[in-house]
């Protein structure tokens, strides 16, 4: 190990030493975050908000694909709209910001920050909609939210995050059941596609779903430590918010009748899975096609020759499909910018000096197997687009690896107690379906259903917890 | 006048009749936009969102290729930090909303839901900046901002809006000028580019400045109605809050030093301009290149022969180059669907038929002329494509014939007078400097300077109001 790459990796906790403060020193280390002056507020810096950029248009066209359109609707809702859903209110009103001033005056209604929007935007939606022709309405926004939180981290829990809101309405129950999952589908095949993060797909326990709705889907995925995030959920929420906001139209016999109401999201929390998946303890090891830089060109002698020449000209051959920069500092050693873009995650270095020039080739360095090698400089691009859907499916399969190993069945208590203590991870186990059994579970070990996977097994006949009946198999973790 | 369109033309107020009313008439019509509960909030609806993204994504690239890098700072501001910057509290605090409770708690000290961000974003880069070459920072943020405003209108003055905000820090007073000037030719260009407003260029009067700057450049551009639009705004800022806020860095030569400073905007107001400088008494005139939807083809007896299959055909040719809609609602006729997407401003209409198709032609109508033609169905997406040019085209050439048409020189009071009260429009007129002038003038008048043009011109010695030395000449305007 040389002294530079030793000073790099020291400023990194190991994560089997201490995996919250891994955590902190690679997002704060790596330009991704930081702190800001509001206690549980971020700052995403350019490194950070470029991978939001990413999974945005990503969502972005996969959402137009499907027929949904952006709008915007008011950052600030009256307490009284709030109010109107009885278990959302519930729900959210302890974790929102109130405004009672506007200027020198205080409000004759307090507003709250929008948490989330169902509750403004029903009470449009019951403005605008007439006629079963109009439906469905697919609309969704991006933007920010804010939730009071207690205890925050970067990303994962913050009293404001960057999300999308998806608010649609429908005429049917079924219609709206398979805009539900096929939001959630969608979610899922961006994790796995773009994120190179395996998800499970499930529907939440009633103690777990959303403050209002009558089903949520969820996409859950594991981390390096063996615990869950929620990584993005899609609500059912049948005519909960209709019935509360008045949203009637005249059906196809005339007759007024309430539509059907989905909403999903996901939000900046993606960006901490994405790190807590791939990352090791050198840093970031972000998968090709979200990572902001996929390409360094790093040159070696620069000053010699022609080195800067032709990486110049490879960087414009490569620039048109790559996103790839080239490190002409001056005041740093190549081994220095070695360690720095490794720490940083960028999936692919190129280095090229006086020699690689002589022999047509430059050396290539990929981040997540740590493998170098020589590689000639004809049709490099094409090499270069290999090697990267390459290393995507490498990381997807890695992650699926770690997730299997550290996914395990128990059929007592007992056995579920171990696991949850020495080998952290998903726990499979079958459960009666009664919500005391769950409390039980998560008052004893800490561990909550993430969910009742679609894809069920019959692990026993009888509940975890209580010994009656199982009706379904689900899927347990402690969770961030 | 057929029995559609006299309905159609009747909803809207004509301009000449109310200029205000019209106003508000287009933008509910056409569904670009809806009042929210929250007084002085709008519900930005998909169709006035999808010319905020076209906008978004031009003035975007722009950014990027100038090399900003867009991050995101939260959303509230500590009372104590909107504070240290004297002329900047002075200016913005009557008119922020003021967060007090999170949750069930009293916060210890206030939040303000950003006003503009200056605040915040230098108490970051004063804990970042640390040496010479770590600038220039040239960051950028997409957001929502909110200010307390008495009097509203949907995109012109609302207390939220949707805008981008960019922070640069520079090393010298003249590279920091430089990028000041850059970002208003930027702004100016979209406007020309995209928008097909023409704008006058130049510095406001210390009056008019933004609270906290040392130079506010602006764009202005013209409505129908004679009155200004301030559309854009870049600000020289100097050091006046990297001193507030105690930003320093190693320079060159190991001193500690402060760097200059910049930030500039542009917001959804640019909507309102869009509709008040291109719209007619049918409603709105989209310029081609941020309209949502550029071609609409409506098909003319869609049940016979192969009309649907041809409008199929079409769509597909066209389809990936240029933003093309069917229409093929069954329960509309053709004129219905005619007189709709010409209050909606959609750039080009395609009927096609029965008949147009045995003579291997389409009927095409312009929404900025009103002019029918048949063109040939051979090559019709270069034809097209050609006419969304030549309309872009048209479109700002109106538009600048009509500003300077109502652009006017004064050289007396009274004559200044007759124009703001019969003629309204920009006036050019000299002006002495003094703030006394430009106070009793808008008292008199309510017509504020709008700028001192980069392009001078000599109208007379003497100030318009006091008879003094001019030092300068500038637009007069009542405005938005």
């Amino acid at each position: 190990m040389g002294k530079n790459e030793k000073q790099f990796v020291e400023e990194i906790t190991p994560m089997e030493v201490d995996f919250p403060q891994w955590y902190t020193d690679v997002i704060l280390k790596t330009d991704l975050v930081d702190y800001s002056p509001v206690k549980g507020f971020m700052v995403i810096k350019p490194y950070g908000y470029a991978i939001w950029e990413n999974i945005q248009s990503y969502l972005d066209k996969k959402f137009k694909e499907t027929g949904h359109k952006n709008c915007y609707f008011p950052l600030l809702i009256p307490e009284s709209l709030l109010n109107k859903e009885a278990e959302h209110v519930e729900g959210f009103a302890p974790e929102v910001a109130w405004v009672t001033h506007g200027g020198k005056n205080e409000l004759s209604e307090r507003l709250c920050v929008r948490p989330t929007s169902e509750t403004i935007i029903c009470s449009m939606y019951s403005k605008w909609l007439k006629s079963y022709r109009d439906l469905p309405y697919l609309y969704n926004q991006w933007c920010s939210v804010v939730r009071w939180e207690k205890s925050t981290r970067p990303f994962l829990r913050t009293s404001e995050f960057l999300w999308q809101e998806g608010h649609t309405l429908h005429e049917t129950y079924e219609e709206a059941q398979e805009e539900t999952l096929q939001m959630l589908n969608i979610y899922k095949e961006m994790c796995e596609n773009l994120l190179a993060i395996p998800v499970v797909t499930g529907r939440k326990s009633d103690r777990e779903k959303f403050a209002g709705a009558e089903a949520t889907y969820t996409i859950e995925a594991l981390m390096h430590d063996g615990k869950a995030l929620q990584s993005g959920t899609s609500h059912f929420l049948g005519q909960h918010f209709t019935k509360a906001f008045d949203i009637q139209y005249s059906d196809r016999e005339g007759k007024l009748a309430y539509p059907y109401h989905t909403s999903w999201g996901v939000s900046t929390r993606l960006i901490g899975g994405l790190i807590m998946v791939h990352g090791d303890n050198r840093g970031l090891v972000l998968p090709p096609r979200v990572a902001p830089i996929q390409v360094v060109i790093v040159p070696i002698a620069a000053h010699k020759g022609n080195v800067m020449e032709k990486v110049d000209e490879l960087y414009n051959e490569l620039k048109s499909s790559i996103r790839v920069e080239v490190d002409d500092r001056a005041n740093y050693s190549p081994g220095w910018k070695f360690n720095e873009w490794e720490m940083k995650g960028v999936p692919i270095r190129i280095e090229i000096g006086p020699k690689d020039i002589e022999n047509n080739q430059v050396v290539i360095f990929r981040r997540d197997t740590l493998e170098k090698q020589k590689v000639s400089m004809d049709n490099l691009k094409e090499t270069i687009e290999d090697l990267l859907d390459n290393i995507h499916n490498t990381l997807l399969s890695k992650a699926l690896e770690m997730r299997e190993k550290k996914t395990y069945t128990a059929t007592n208590l007992d056995e579920f107690k171990n696991i949850i203590e020495n080998t952290p991870g998903f726990i499979k186990a079958m459960w009666c379906g009664d919500e005391k059994c769950e409390e039980k579970i998560k008052e004893e070990t800490g561990a909550t259903i993430r969910c009742i996977p679609f894809e069920q097994e019959n692990i026993s006949d009888k509940c975890i917890c209580c010994d009656k009946q199982a009706t379904k198999m689900v899927y347990f973790a402690k969770a961030y």
